[in-house]
């Protein structure tokens, strides 16, 4: 495989199969490469550094990713909680410098062990369920939903798939990665993350939000290209995003996670259509 | 949301707007609910059971995912290590019998505890880096694949897409499953499986072949919706497959693992075309 040409892209040689004939051609690749997470915290007299999580991810933005991942994980609750991040560059191969992220935390932050090892919402004193699944998001969510904001035309709906796609450099090229859009109530694109994972995506976004001071997102809605599953809408939600819109289906679990805290759902929009599986009363709907 | 009408998808009633219309609809989810996989093991006079993962799936065809998730992930090496497996169901309300399964091992199977929380393919040695991730499956491999074996006509392949989706029940009124599909090298489907994880749609696949005693998979070929990574790249070389057929877009690692192992990888398979990756040899190609 040759050299990288575009931070997040590949080039790969490969063999297209098109109308009956072969042909030898150059092509562009999505890169993956494992991300890991360090955090040192603790009390000024007894740091210790602790890796919490390798994810899968494209490079770039990764110190977004980082923060957007303590957060809407609930490991930490705000951007004031660290106070470094740096590539730990020393412990690395020159082709991996940028593969682990150092986030170090203020000493007065808590960090409860336990929700580092926990990786899943699910409850032990219920069982494993998807109710005990919706109630654990109860514990680390830091924002309400306002219930009848922000209302968004129809029409306005209608356009984001487009705009999304516009803002997709990298996509364009590949076809191999998954996108998350921040707009606001206008339609207005104002932020954009792409990656190999959807909730890599979304992790980088709200990083990159927190990073401006912009949480909660209250004004602003979410669009991902694909499916929308139960992590997605937990994500949304730790932002204080409002609306979430997919490209594709949502999930049962989706569905009741946004029922139950007020968020509204919207998925398959696209084609000039979509289908609201909660919280219809932030949509103007054409009389 | 109303009750389940089919195991794996729920209904739900949703607005839909379309051409300037809303309209109120009943509609068709694809179930998500956790399940966590227990592990009963260790020597006959001190078992221990240890909760090793927990993972949201679409119910159904559960043993088989737990079987196929401790093959893939390098837990268990072969179906026969496992003596029972059962839901936990004494432990849940009745919602959640379901949600738990136990799986017993022979006491002289020996579990690598450090392996259960890895969850990662990295390895610490090199520093954490996409090379380090493909030496790491090394490991864990038990099937060598067959170079030159089996050869594939392209017009087979571009048959594949259109089979998988006949036989996606599910998939057809929820919009939101993916599925793997195992053929032989005619184009005949021989299994299917569906989830809304990719990742666990594979492992229901490989779990179904353990049971019947099909591993390796070594005449087959797989295909998968959506896009393969690095991780539905190491599961079907954990099965021995050796050809991965994709409707979406590889990543970079993705395309290293399969070179590595000379998987023949393919991807954007749709509309009489696709590329090949990695493995073109297998690939009776138009002259």
């Amino acid at each position: 495989m040759k050299s990288t040409v575009l931070s997040g892209v590949k080039n790969c040689d490969i063999l297209k199969v098109e109308q009956g004939y072969a042909t030898a051609q150059q092509d562009v690749l999505a890169v993956e490469e494992p991300l890991e997470i360090q955090l040192v915290h603790g009390p000024a007299a007894q740091r210790r550094r602790q890796s919490i999580a390798v994810t899968m991810r494209t490079p770039g933005h990764d110190f977004d990713l980082a923060l957007g991942f303590l957060f809407t994980e609930g490991i930490i609750g705000r951007a004031e909680d660290v106070t470094l991040m740096r590539y730990a560059a020393e412990q690395l191969d020159p082709e991996s410098q940028t593969n682990i992220v150092s986030v170090e935390l203020r000493p007065g932050v808590a960090v409860d062990t336990a929700q580092l090892s926990r990786h899943f919402y699910t409850a032990s004193s219920c069982g494993v369920c998807g109710k005990a699944s919706i109630d654990m998001v109860q514990t680390d969510i830091c924002y309400q939903l306002l219930p009848q904001a922000p209302v968004l035309d129809s029409r306005v709906l209608h356009g984001l798939p487009a705009a999304l796609s516009e803002g997709q450099d990298v996509f364009s090229c590949t076809g191999g990665l998954h996108a998350a859009g921040l707009f606001d109530a206008d339609g207005r694109l104002l932020l954009l993350r792409e990656d190999v994972g959807r909730h890599n995506a979304v992790d980088k976004l709200v990083g990159a939000a927190m990073q401006q001071d912009d949480l909660p997102l209250s004004n602003c809605l979410l669009l991902v290209s694909g499916r929308a599953g139960f992590e997605l809408v937990q994500k949304a939600l730790m932002a204080g995003i409002p609306v979430l819109t997919a490209v594709g289906a949502p999930s049962s679990l989706a569905v009741e996670l946004a029922e139950a805290y007020g968020m509204t759902l919207i998925g398959f929009l696209r084609d000039r259509r979509f289908n609201v599986y909660s919280g219809k009363q932030r949509i103007n709907l054409p009389s």
